[in-house]
C-alpha cells in the first residue's frame, strides 16, 4: 500500500523531474500552500520559477478535534508552481497521478470549473476542483493577479489535497487511519496535535492576546514596507492572517472586523508584491527573464485548395470550460460567424454551433470556393470641375486618380442627378476562401470573450480559459490562418486518456464522425439526451425517477461537464435517508452534480445517477462516487447526531461565541433583541391565544440553530435544522415551524412565513438587521452590501405582505431602534424609511405595476400589505367607469384649487344651485380608510354634482369671499381621498 | 555533482529505509530542529519513535546580509531521532554519509566530544562534532534530559549541517555558490531572503513590538500549560524562543534579561515536557512502549581454561571518549583493577592499562590459573560456656555449629591468651582464575564512571559515552562473565571503515599486535611520540617548526582524538599571514586541534599540522582540512575588512545597541562611565604630559571594539583588535596600547597594563562593573558570577599592583559609583571593599605569603599596591635581627597597655631614668608613612629603650598617675607603626 509518506516523496520527485526546485513549507503559519513565500512572491515579476513544496496548511476553522473524519485542522498539501505556464500543465499533472499509481484511464478525472480567490491577498485566478471519481483532490489555477498586480507571465498552481488523496487511495473512512509510514497511522503521529490545535482554536485561544498579535504583526508589517523589505513584510502578512484566522474561529469577528483587516491585509500584501517587483528589478532578475511565446506562422497551405462547394467545420480547442460560458461561447461564435461571414461576398449554407467543455466547434454548410466578383464605382469630381477651360484636367481631377491609383484616362463619367462626374469604375475579383475564411476565423478567436478573462502564455488572447488549439477545414484543406501564438490545422484533441489524444482529420466533412470515433460527443443537446435518457434508464432500473424538470438546471450544466456523459448508478447507505432532505439533496446537487433519484411519491431512494466523462471502468468509478458521497453524508451525519445530542439551549448559548459585528454585539445580543421586538410587535397586533404562547417560545428559541454544527457547515440550512431540532427536543410542531420560518424568506423568490408567530419573528430579525447597521455601518449605496441589507428589507416587504401581521414597519423599526445598543437618531430612521419605500417602489414596479399606480399607494409604504391591496383595487377599480369618473372629478378639483387652500368654506357664502348642491352631497360623504372599494361606495355619489358644478359655476368669482368659499368647497373634495392615495402621482 | 535538493532528498530517502517517518519542518520559526515538536516532544515518554525532518534552522544572530561567505540566519538541518538508540547509532550514520557519496574510508570523519545543552528547554546531551577532513558537518547527542525531564529511553538526535556538507561535497567557497538544483544556485533562490531578514534582525525589527510580542507568547504558553495543552504550549514556548533571539540580535538583551527570559522557558519547557508525558500515558502510549534490551548471558567457557601461567587481558570498547574522560578512566581501571586484584588471592604480574578515543585495554601479566588454598580459623564460644556441666553442648554452641554450617563434632578447639575456644577450621581451595577474574572485571565495568555520565540503551550501565563492547581473555580463553546486556567474548573492533569492522582476537598474548595489525595503537605514549615526531619532520619539511612546550596541552588532546595518528602537514594561502596571529592560532588550536608551525624567530609560517586518524587519503583529507581552515580565515579575514574599513567611531556608535543590563544601559553608556572615570583617576594621581594626553584619546575610544564583527565573533579577542584596529586608523601608537591594555587582565594569569593609561582604563573598567553590578545584582556569594565580577576584582588587585596607578581602590570605587545609573548606597560601597580586601587575602595567601604577614598588610588591601610593597618588606625584614627586635619591643608594649588606653602622658609624671629615656627617644621618632624599612631606620632605636624600661620600670605602679603615665608612654611605643600594619596579626 502506498504510504502517504511515500506519496509525499513520489509527488516530489514527480515534480523535480518536471524541472522543479523543491522549498520547505513556511515557517509561520499559514492556511495554504499559495501563501508561501515560494508562491506569493515568485510568481509575481518577469523570472521563470518551477518549485514542488509540501505545506502543512493551517485553518483553525477546520478543526474537529479530531474527531471528523474529513476535517483537520493542518492538512497537507502539495503545491506546485510552473511559471511561465508550459501550455500543457493539465496533461503533466495526470502524469503526476499516475506517478501515484492512480490509472488515470480507468478513473473519472475532470476539471470543474473553480474560480479561486484570495481577498486578504489581492489574489485571484481561474482554474478547477480536479475530480476523482466526484472527489476533489487537486486545486488548479491560473493566477492571475497576486497582490493586486497583474501577473506577467501568469503561473500555473498546482495544490494537491494529500490526506484526501491517500484516503481514497487506501480506501479508509477516518483521516487518522490513513497509513502514514510502514505500521504507522496518521492518528498514531497527528492524533494528538490534532485534537489540542482544535481545542486550541476552538475554544482556548485568548482572544485579547490573538488581537494584540494581529495589531502588532500588521504594524510591523507595516514598518518593513516602509523599510523597503518586502520580505521580512511578507512574513508578517503571514501571521497577520493567521491570527486573525484564530480570532475567526474562537467567533471573535464581526463582519465589520473582516472587512477592515481583509483591507488592511490586502493593503499589505499590495505593497509587499510592488516592493518585492521593484527589488527583483534592481537586483537584475537573478533568475533570468521569461521568453514570450513565439507567434505561430500560417500553415503554408494553398488558400484556394478544395474546389467547389465544401463544408467549413472550425473548433477552437480550449481547456475545460465552465458550463456557463461554454454555452455562452458557443452563441458568441455563432454569432460572430454569421456577421463576419455576411460581410464577405463568400456563399455559404446553414453555419451550425457545437459545444463541449473542450471545443467549440462551427460547421458552416456549402461554402462556395471562391467569393463572387464585384464592380464598384468611385465618383470622383464634377466634370465641370475636372477640366479647365482649356480641356486640361485640373488639379482636383489629378489628385482623385492618384488617390485611385489609376490614370487620368481610365477615368469615365457618371451622371448624378443630371451632373456628370468624373468616376473611376473597379471590378473587384472575389478573393479565394481560404483567404476570406483566414480572415474571418482569426477575427472569431481573437474576439471571443467570457463574463470573466484570464491570461496564459499567448501575449494577445484572453478569455475565461485557455485556447490551445485551432483547426480549420474546408473541404480537404486547412484555412491557412494564425492566430498569436497559433496556427490552424487539422489536429484535434481527444480524450487526454486516450493512447492518441491528438487525431488528424480528414476533412471537415468527416470532422464529427471523427470525434464521435473517438469518444466526443460535440452537440450538446444530443449530450443531454443522452444523459436524461440515461439517467431514466438507471433510476427506473433502481425503482424510482429522476425529475427532468426540477434538475433541468443541473442537467444543463452536467451537459457541459463531459464530453461524452457516462451514467452511473451509484447507492448510499439507507440510513442517510434518515437525514434532512434538504441536507441529502444540496449535497447531491450543489458539491456532487448527481442526479437525485426520486420514488413516484417524490422522496429521495438511497441512489443517484453521476455522469462521469467517457470510456471509464464503471465500476471503479462508481465505488469512487459512492465513497465520496458516503464521506459527504458522514460529515453532515457526523454534526447532525452531533447536534442532536446537544440541548436546545446549549446550542443557543453558543451564540454568545459568535460576534455580530463589532457595535453590535453578538448573535446572543442579536437574538435577544429579536426575541423582545417579537414581544413588541405582537403587542402591537394585538396577537392572543395559541399563537401568542408560540410566539413566546420561538422567540426564546429563535437563530439558536446558528450554534448548530451542521448549520455552520451548510449556512443555507439555517431554519431549516432549527425546525428539524427543535421537533426532536420534543418542541411543539409550532414553535418548531415558527423558528424555521423566522429564517424566511431566505433570498428574492422564497417562501414567506405562512404562520403568525413565524412572520412575527422574521420581521423582528430583519428589522433588527435594518436599524442596526443603518444606525452602525450605513444603508447601502453602490453594489457593496456585506450585510445583506438590501435582502432583509425585501424581507420585511415580503413578510409584510402576507398580511399576517397588520403593524407599521416605521413604528416598527422605532421599536427596533431603543433595543439596539447604539444611538439610532430620528435621521437614521428617516433614511431607513425612505429605503423600504424606495425598495417596495421597485419590486412593485417590478411585478408589473405601472408607475403611476405604484407612487400613488407610496404613502403606505409603511404598510406594504396595504399598498398592496390599494394597488391591487386600483387595478381593479380603473376598469369601472365610476370610479374613473370619480378620480376624474377629484382630479379636476385638484387642479384648479391652488396649493395650499384649506378644505373649509363658509356655506352662506355659497349662491348657486350647484354649489349648494355639492356642499350637501360632500358632507354627506363618510370616508372610513385606506379602503378604495369603500371610497368608491362612499363618495362615488360626488361625481355628478361636481361636473354640474363645473359646468354651471365660475370659480373664479370677483367677489373675493365667494371665491373664497368655492375655492374651498372644491379643496374639500380635492381631500375626500386624502389618506388612501397619493393623487398626485396616480393617472388615469 | 549532487544538488542540496537532491542532498536532502537521498538523506530522507536513506533514513526512510532505516525505518524513520518522515515529517514536516515546524510551521513557526525554530533555531534548531530539536526544538520541532517531532523531536522535543518525541523524546520524551517511552514510546518508540524514528523520525527524519529537514528543518530550516533560523538563528538572527547570524545574519550576516548574505554577504559571509560561511554564515546565515536561515541554515538547512536534516534532523534525525533515533528511540530507542539502536546500539550502533554511528555505524547507521556514516552509511548515510555513503549515501551522499562520501567515502568514509578515504576521508578523515571523527566523532570529536561536544556536549550539548539547551539551557532554555531544559535540555541536554553527550555526544560529538562529527568531523570531516576538520570539518564539522554533524552534531550527534545522545540526549538524556529534555525540558527537565531525564529521558528513558535516551534517544539518539544527529543534526547534518546541509550547506556545509554541500559547500564541502561541491567544492565551493560562498555558500550562495551552492548548486541548490541543477542549474539554479543557493544564492538564486535564497540570495534575496538572507539579505532581508538579516536586516530585519539586526537593524530593523522593531524592539518594542518584539517585547510585547516575547510577553504575549510566554503569557499564551503559560495559559496553555494551565489549560493542559502541551500541544499549543509547546508551540508558544517555540515563539517566545525566536521573539527572544529577535532581541537577542537586536542586542535588546541584557544579561539579566537573559537570564529571567531563559529562566521562564525553561519552567515553560518543563510543565510542557511533563503535560505531554502525562498525555501520552493517558491516551495508552498510542506507538507501544520501548522493550528493554534483554541482559546478556556469559559465555559458557570453562572457568578453568588455560592452566598455568597466562597474561590477561581485558578491553572496554566504546563510542569516542572525551580526552580528559579517556584519560581518566585510563587511570581509574587501573586503579580499580590493581585493588580489586589485590582483594584475591590470584597471583599475578605487572599490570598496565593503555587507552585511545574507543578502548581502554588492560594488561596484567602473568595471571595464575586458580586463586591460592587458604585456610581459615572461626572462634566460637569459650569452651567453658559450650558445654554444661554434664559436657552436654550449650545453646550457644549449638548456634556457633549452626551459623558456621558444621556439626558439633567437626568443632575443634583453639586457645586465645590462655582461653580455650571451640573453633572451626575452614580448608578454602582457591577458585579457577576464569571465575575471580569474572567477578573483579564485571565489577571494574559497572563502576566505570565520569565526570559526567549518560545514559544509553542499556539499564545499568552509566558512563561519558556508551560501552558497546567487553574483551576478557586470559590466555586462550574469555573470562566468562556478562555485565547487564553485554557479555565478554575475544572480539575486538577496530576502525569502522576497515574491511572487517570486527576483528576476533585468538589470546590475551597476541591482543595488542592483534590492534596494530588493525591500525590501531592502543598506547597514547606512543601515540604521543608518534605525533610529535611526524609533527616535526613535517614542520621541518616546511622550513619551520612545532612549538612541543608550548603546545603540549593541545598535543595531549590530540593523542586521545585519534586511534593510530596519520600527521599530515597543510598549507594555508600566505596572504592569511596578515590577520592578527590571535586570530591564526585560536583558530588553529581551539577550533581545529592543528598545530601552529612556526620559524625559527617564532613567527607563523602558512601552514599547519594536522592528526587525521588511521589510514586515510592524504590528499583528499589535507585538501579538505586546508578547506576548512580556508574557510574560517576567510570569515576571520571577511570579519577584519569589513571592521578595518569601518570608522572607529561607527564601530563604537553600535555600542548604542549592546545592552550591558537593564537597569546598567547600554555598552556606550559603560564606555561613557569608564572614560569619565578614568579621567578622574588620572587627576587623583596627578597624570600629566604625554600620557595625559593618551588617556584622553583612549578613553575616547574605549570598548569600541565590542562593536567590530571580528569580536562579535570571537569575544577573547577584544582589546587586541582594538589595538590593530586603532593603530590601522592612524591612532598614535600609545594609544591603540592603552585600549588594549585596558582590557587586561582578560583572566587569572594573564598579563597586566605596562603603561599608565591602560592601567587607569583597565581599574576604571572594572570599577564600573564591579560598582554597577554590587549595587544592582550583588556580589557573587556562591559559585553563580554570570558578570563575572569575581574576576574583575582580581583585575583591580594584579592592575594595581603594578604600582602605575596608586590611588584608592575604595576612593576610587565612591568615585565609579557616582557615576552609576543606579543609587550606590555607603553600605554596598562597604561589602565592595571588604569583598575586594578577602580577594586580596585570598591571593596573597595562594602567592604563598603567611597568613599572618597577609592579614597584617590587609588595612592598605584598597592601595594592593601598597600592600605588596609591605609584604615583601616584612619578608625581608623579617631575617633582620633589628627588625624582630623592634617588633618584640612593640608587641611587647601592645601586650601590656589595655586597651583603648591612649597614647599619651605628662612627662612630668615619669621618674625613673629608664622611662624618661625612652620617653627621650620615643619622642625623637619620625615615622613618615607606610614603609617599613623606613619606619625600621625611623624607630630602631627605640628597642634598646624599651627592653631597658621593662628591665628596670615597674608599670603597673601603686600611685594612678605614675600607673597612667607609665600606660601612656607603652602606648605611644604601640603605635608607632600604628597605619603601617595590622600588628594584631603579625606573629613573628
Amino acid at each position: 500500500m502506498l504510504t502517504m509518506q511515500e506519496a509525499l516523496s513520489r509527488l516530489t520527485a514527480y515534480w523535480v523531474d518536471q524541472g522543479c526546485l523543491t522549498v520547505q513549507p513556511m515557517n509561520t503559519e499559514v492556511g495554504a500552500g499559495t501563501l508561501n513565500p515560494a508562491t506569493f512572491l515568485r510568481v509575481l515579476g518577469p523570472e521563470p520559477w518551477r518549485v514542488v513544496y509540501v505545506e502543512p496548511s493551517v485553518r483553525p476553522d477546520d478543526s474537529r478535534y479530531g474527531e471528523n473524519p474529513n476535517r483537520i485542522q493542518t492538512h497537507t498539501q502539495v503545491q506546485v508552481i510552473l511559471k511561465p505556464e508550459p501550455g500543457n500543465a493539465q496533461e503533466v499533472y495526470l502524469g503526476s497521478l499516475a506517478a501515484l499509481g492512480i490509472d488515470v484511464a480507468a478513473h473519472d478525472v475532470r476539471f470543474v470549473e473553480d474560480n479561486w480567490a484570495s481577498p486578504a491577498l489581492g489574489m485571484w485566478g481561474l482554474g478547477w476542483e480536479v475530480w476523482l471519481d466526484g472527489l476533489e483532490i487537486t486545486q488548479f489555477t491560473y493566477f492571475q493577479q497576486a497582490g493586486g498586480v497583474t501577473l506577467e507571465p501568469p503561473s500555473v498552481e498546482i495544490t494537491y489535497g494529500i490526506e484526501r488523496i491517500l484516503m481514497a487511495l487506501q480506501g479508509v473512512r477516518h483521516f487518522k487511519d490513513i497509513a502514514y509510514a510502514p505500521g504507522v497511522s496518521y492518528g498514531e503521529v497527528f492524533g494528538q496535535p490534532e485534537y489540542e490545535m482544535s481545542r486550541y482554536y476552538l475554544d482556548d485561544a485568548d482572544v485579547a492576546t490573538n488581537r494584540q498579535l494581529l495589531d502588532l504583526y500588521a504594524g510591523e508589517a507595516q514598518r518593513m514596507v516602509e523599510a523597503g523589505l518586502p520580505v521580512p513584510a511578507h512574513s508578517y502578512v503571514l501571521k497577520t492572517s493567521h491570527a486573525f484566522n484564530v480570532l475567526d474561529a474562537r467567533g471573535a469577528v464581526s463582519t465589520s472586523d473582516r472587512a477592515a483587516e481583509f483591507g488592511r491585509m490586502r493593503r499589505l500584501a499590495g505593497d509587499v508584491a510592488k516592493q518585492w517587483i521593484a527589488r527583483r528589478e534592481e537586483l537584475g532578475h537573478p533568475l533570468g527573464t521569461v521568453a514570450a511565446t513565439p507567434a505561430a506562422q500560417p500553415p503554408a497551405e494553398a488558400v484556394d485548395g478544395s474546389p467547389g462547394v465544401r463544408q467549413l467545420v472550425f473548433e477552437i480547442g480550449t481547456e475545460e470550460l465552465p458550463p456557463a460560458e461554454a454555452r455562452a461561447a458557443r452563441e458568441q461564435v455563432r454569432r460572430e460567424l454569421t456577421e463576419r461571414l455576411a460581410a464577405t461576398r463568400l456563399a455559404h449554407g446553414e453555419i451550425t454551433v457545437l459545444a463541449t467543455p473542450r471545443r467549440i466547434v462551427a460547421v458552416v454548410d456549402a461554402v462556395a470556393d471562391r467569393e463572387q466578383d464585384h464592380v464598384r464605382t468611385v465618383r470622383g469630381p464634377k466634370v465641370a470641375a475636372a477640366y479647365d477651360a482649356a480641356g486640361e484636367p485640373t488639379p482636383a481631377v489629378r489628385g482623385f486618380a492618384r488617390s485611385q491609383g489609376v490614370e487620368l484616362a481610365d477615368l469615365e463619367q457618371q451622371d448624378v442627378n443630371g451632373v456628370a462626374h468624373v468616376a473611376v469604375v473597379k471590378h473587384e475579383a472575389g478573393r479565394p476562401a481560404g483567404e476570406v475564411l483566414a480572415d474571418v476565423l482569426a477575427k472569431v478567436v481573437t474576439a471571443l470573450r467570457s463574463a470573466k478573462n484570464m491570461r496564459w502564455n499567448d501575449p494577445a488572447l484572453s478569455f475565461t480559459r485557455p485556447i490551445r488549439w485551432l483547426l480549420a477545414l474546408r473541404g480537404d484543406e486547412v484555412v491557412p490562418f494564425a492566430v498569436s501564438t497559433l496556427a490552424a490545422g487539422r489536429e484535434t484533441r481527444v480524450h487526454r486518456t486516450a493512447e492518441s489524444p491528438t487525431v488528424v482529420v480528414n476533412s471537415a466533412e468527416t470532422h464529427l464522425d471523427t470525434l464521435r470515433a473517438h469518444g466526443i460527443v460535440a452537440d450538446p443537446d444530443e449530450r443531454r439526451s443522452e444523459i436524461v435518457a440515461d439517467a431514466q434508464r438507471l433510476a427506473a432500473a433502481a425503482g424510482g425517477q429522476v425529475d427532468v424538470e426540477d434538475e433541468r438546471a443541473l442537467i444543463d450544466q452536467v451537459t457541459y461537464l463531459v464530453e461524452r456523459p457516462t451514467a452511473l448508478l451509484g447507492r448510499f447507505d439507507e440510513s442517510y435517508l434518515r437525514l434532512p432532505e434538504a441536507v441529502l439533496a444540496t449535497v447531491m446537487r450543489k458539491h456532487q452534480r448527481y442526479l437525485p433519484v426520486r420514488a413516484a411519491d417524490g422522496s429521495l431512494l438511497p441512489c443517484f445517477v453521476a455522469v462521469a466523462n467517457g470510456d471509464i471502468d464503471e465500476d471503479l468509478v462508481r465505488a469512487g462516487n459512492e465513497a465520496v458521497l458516503r464521506a459527504r453524508y458522514e460529515d453532515a451525519a457526523f454534526f447532525y447526531r452531533a447536534d442532536r445530542d446537544t440541548p436546545l439551549d446549549a446550542m443557543r448559548d453558543r451564540l454568545e461565541r459568535l460576534t455580530f459585528t463589532d457595535k453590535l454585539g453578538s448573535m446572543a445580543d442579536r437574538a435577544a433583541r429579536i426575541s423582545t421586538l417579537a414581544r413588541t410587535l405582537a403587542n402591537s397586533s394585538g396577537l392572543g391565544g395559541a399563537d401568542r404562547d408560540t410566539l413566546g417560545r420561538a422567540a426564546e428559541l429563535v437563530k439558536f440553530d446558528l450554534g448548530a454544527q451542521l448549520v455552520t457547515e451548510m449556512t443555507s440550512l439555517a431554519g431549516v435544522m432549527a425546525r428539524d431540532y427543535a421537533a426532536h427536543a420534543g418542541e411543539p410542531a409550532a414553535v418548531a415551524e415558527a423558528v424555521f420560518e423566522s429564517e424566511l424568506p431566505r433570498n428574492t423568490g422564497d417562501a414567506v412565513p405562512s404562520h403568525v408567530p413565524g412572520a412575527v419573528l422574521s420581521l423582528a430579525d430583519r428589522l433588527d438587521l435594518v436599524t442596526g447597521m443603518a444606525a452602525t455601518v450605513g444603508l447601502p449605496t453602490g453594489s457593496s452590501d456585506p450585510f445583506a441589507v438590501r435582502r432583509a428589507v425585501l424581507g420585511l416587504l415580503a413578510v409584510h405582505r402576507t398580511g399576517l401581521v397588520p403593524v407599521s414597519l416605521t413604528a416598527a423599526m422605532a421599536d427596533a431602534a431603543a433595543l439596539q445598543p447604539v444611538e439610532v437618531s430620528g435621521q437614521v430612521l428617516a433614511d431607513a424609511a425612505e429605503f423600504l419605500t424606495r425598495r417596495l417602489e421597485q419590486v412593485l414596479v417590478e411585478e408589473g405595476h405601472p408607475v403611476d399606480r405604484v407612487r400613488a399607494v407610496l404613502p403606505h409604504a409603511d404598510r406594504p400589505a396595504l399598498a398592496d391591496q390599494l394597488l391591487h383595487q386600483l387595478d381593479e377599480l380603473v376598469k369601472d367607469e365610476r370610479f374613473r369618473a370619480l378620480v376624474e372629478a377629484i382630479q379636476r378639483a385638484r387642479r384648479i384649487v391652488p396649493a395650499g387652500t384649506p378644505a373649509g368654506y363658509d356655506v352662506a357664502d355659497l349662491v348657486e344651485p350647484a354649489e349648494r348642491r355639492l356642499d350637501e352631497v360632500v358632507r354627506s360623504v363618510a370616508v372610513s380608510g385606506p379602503d378604495l372599494v369603500a371610497f368608491l361606495s362612499a363618495a362615488g355619489k360626488v361625481t355628478e354634482p361636481v361636473n354640474t358644478f363645473f359646468d354651471e359655476v365660475y370659480v373664479m368669482a370677483e367677489e373675493p369671499a365667494l371665491r373664497r368659499a368655492r375655492l374651498g368647497l372644491l379643496a374639500t373634495v380635492r381631500d375626500l381621498g386624502a389618506g388612501i392615495l397619493d393623487w398626485d402621482h396616480l393617472r388615469m
